[in-house]
């Protein structure tokens, strides 16, 4: 095969890379189908990690080798986000077909940003399915991004760009004749800063509204700070909402915010990364309803729409506002009316990237399999999980709830009479870090006004109503283990 | 299954799911291996695309029967980068290792930016090894992203933080001093000024500086510009050298674009996600010396490392810029020495992307199951089949050579005496959509010097040179049909 002219990287053995691939899709199913018995996580040996140190291979190796050291080093190892009792966090967990969807994806290749070809078709739909889960409005402008960072980002570059007349894409902000500041709570989520950072704000552009003891902000201190930003010559252009706060999923009150954006001629976002899909259970879709009239959402659907890495969704209200942040048309990207560079509108006028994958085929197959109905019935078990979980620590005079349950995260801690912040945050640390090594589940931790917390985030459709009976109990056993130390 | 209490979307059967995916293996070998004897494209009926139109589902739907509808609606009309005469714009062909990789990695799902588990492993060995293709210095970061422009907008942002002490990442652009400029090319791609408009500069903010008849900057009006920039109080921070411009494959005097950085104080950040990795062919090694100089570099692997997409590489020389430039790190996010949490630094504090796949793991598979050794042939014969064409096109008085070649993309035109320029686009416009319309092979198309040119980009493992023999034969062939009628 590999003669001096015409060398490829195609398989010298086509029969032997189908076989590995048939492996690889049995290793996996029987990885998925076993889940629940195995241990959530377990630490890296040292020589593993010392594999990992090798240089850059000067030769080729056999695939069937190259596998055989993914069984042994990589697979092993994984984070856990998978396993029914993984509450980390926010992540998602996947599901068989939404993998298989992105093997089919990778295998046809096609970069999903210009042309005539079926991919972008997919993609459209999935926007437009996107809206229809949002109830958003029809001619709304959407674009799938890797994840909730990316679509806050782009939302608010398209917020920045339509502020005023001031040709701030053209110009740049450093003439804006006052500086832009942007309103959101004290609990919303980092990403949002790193947005006003990047996007050229600055991190003192964002306005942090205090919360409510529910850890919604408060309307009220947030038009205060309107009116003295605006006395002070300040230039409010952007409020983001939330819906669903990452550290205790709790909704801010979005038809306020939204009037009051309204009043003062702001941008009004919601950053829904987590939480916008809690809109299909039903007992949320009132408290939800302003969603549909934000001005732009970012939604992610490799967390509570459980589609495997990556896939974040950015609809935004007014299509050609999103599409005036972004178009440009060099000589080597122009569209034709026939042929492969026919075709839809470029997906690289509404956003960042230009080479994109085909990520919406995941998203498109999940859709398909489920259907609307069964995700909402998923999301709304996921809430009520969260819910009997708080149960059960309230009914234990050692765990206290540090945070009301709003949506699927459940915030809570053991404690002991006596015991000072120090030494609960050591206790629940350690019960944290061990609840991992042994292997039984994976919460991850927050602090809330300066309590330590324990965290279970739950957007995981394994999960069982039996995991957060085993959780607690675990989560008494070894803090009494600790605490007889 | 399904009981109120415990549902999952976990498939109801899963030999039946288990069947499907060695089905969707077994397809794509196929596809792929019989490749070559596929229609390179074909135009989507109408009723195909009636297809995308139907309204979100609310019910499931087979499994098996979705994928019926893969294969009847979306998988012939593909893209066609995977096909060994695909030339459009810069897209790279994917491998089978890659895409079972891709499969691989989603079916791990791990959220590969945060925590102690392997894909973090990987993901930093991948980042080593990319240092390692560049001669890059070993203490420098890098991260991962989905492509070139991410990769360069992430750059462009250090190295906007990275200007002198103005704080930009806190207090945003509205009070720097003097209103920053970078400097690149005419022939700069697009997702510089993309980059420019979203970081806050502005499309104002990027010097196009002209270029020589081969396309590569100039230097000498470089200088000019910032020394024009410096007089009129602006401040110069940044030079974008290309290595591989998408037009026509030009490498910008890259050591002279890094002593005029170096004098001046500038940041020099090379745009090489076409053609950095020319640097594997030793003709090329020499002229991109100055990419190990350079104070950041985007190079994509999606492109000429075949890898399927997505996936792009930063390297920044100095690791401490990078991560002052986006590390945040709230409550929810903190570190431990133990458990899940501990490990690694988090990749997070080095882009914009808080969620992250496992896209390393496709890279560090193709890496091993090619080697360093293979790429550099494979790039070397792109180049010289690029080479070849050119021979070939300068053999036929009816074609003509519309720029010189660099590295892989040829391009050029059918000419006829007399023929003006709008006549000559409309022939070439032509043969570039019959070429498509019949399968035959996908160019693209530029305009160069106001010439409409047709244009051969070729990071292609499958091609031969007997397709570059068929592609000019094919050109002619219709070029006269067109000029009969
Ligand atoms: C409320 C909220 N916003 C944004 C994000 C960021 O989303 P991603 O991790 O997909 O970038 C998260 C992630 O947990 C989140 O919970
Ligand atoms: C020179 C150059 N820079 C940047 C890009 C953008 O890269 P991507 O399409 O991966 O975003 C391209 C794409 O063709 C390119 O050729």
């Amino acid at each position: 095969m590999e003669n001096n002219e015409d060398l490829t990287l195609d398989p010298e053995n086509w029969e032997t890379m189908r076989e590995l691939g048939h492996q690889m899709v049995d290793d996996l199913i029987d990885y998925w189908k076993s889940i629940r018995e195995q241990k959530i996580w377990k630490p890296i040996p040292e020589e593993v990690k010392e594999f990992f140190d090798t240089p850059l291979p000067e030769k080729g190796q056999d695939p069937t080798k190259i596998y055989e050291e993914f069984k042994q080093y990589i697979f092993p190892y994984n984070k856990g986000n998978v396993h029914p009792r993984f509450f980390a966090w926010i992540q998602g967990t996947g599901t068989p077909l939404g993998s298989f969807a992105d093997l089919l994806a990778s295998g046809m290749n096609p970069n999903t940003t210009i042309g005539e070809h079926s991919a972008m078709y997919v993609d459209r739909q999935v926007i437009n399915w996107c809206k229809e889960l949002m109830n958003y409005p029809s001619d709304a402008s959407g674009i799938l991004v890797s994840g909730g960072s990316m679509a806050n980002i782009t939302a608010l570059t398209v917020a920045r760009n339509s502020f005023g007349d001031q040709q701030i894409r053209a110009s740049g902000l450093r003439d804006v004749e006052n500086r832009l500041v942007l309103y959101c709570s004290t609990e919303t989520h980092s990403c949002i800063d790193k947005a006003a950072e990047i996007i050229g704000l600055g991190a003192k552009a964002v306005r942090k509204i205090p919360v409510n003891d529910s850890y919604e902000m408060r309307p009220e201190l947030l038009v205060e700070q309107i009116e003295k930003d605006l006395k002070s010559g300040y230039s409010p252009f952007a409020i983001v909402g939330t819906s669903g706060t990452v550290n205790t999923g709790a909704i801010d009150p979005l038809e306020e915010l939204n009037q009051i954006a309204k009043k003062y001629k702001l941008w009004f976002h919601i950053d829904g990364a987590y939480g916008a899909l809690a809109k299909l259970d039903p007992r949320y879709s009132s408290r939800l309803k302003a969603i549909e009239e934000a001005d732009s959402l970012a939604f992610d659907l490799h967390k509570w729409l459980y589609v495997p890495y990556e896939v974040g969704c950015t609809l935004i209200r007014d299509a050609k506002k999103h599409r005036a942040a972004f178009a440009i048309t060099p000589n080597y990207l122009i569209q034709e009316k026939r042929g492969l560079s026919g075709g839809l509108d470029s997906i690289n006028h509404y956003g960042f990237e230009l080479s994109r994958g085909f990520k919406a085929l995941k998203v498109w197959m999940s859709l398909k399999e489920h259907g609307r109905a069964k995700y909402a019935r998923l999301i709304t078990q996921n809430n009520n999980q969260a819910k009997y979980l708080a149960k059960l620590v309230q009914q234990h005079t050692e765990l206290e709830l540090t945070a009301p349950v709003s949506m699927s995260i459940t915030c809570f801690r053991m404690i002991r009479e006596g015991g000072d912040e120090a030494s609960l945050r050591e206790l629940n640390r350690e019960i944290l870090l061990q609840l991992q090594e042994q292997g039984i589940a994976s919460p991850s931790s927050t602090i809330l006004q300066g309590r330590y917390t324990l965290r279970i985030a739950n957007v995981n459709h394994r999960t069982r109503k039996e995991d957060m009976d085993l959780l607690v109990n675990e989560v008494l056993r070894i803090g009494h283990e600790i605490l007889k130390k």
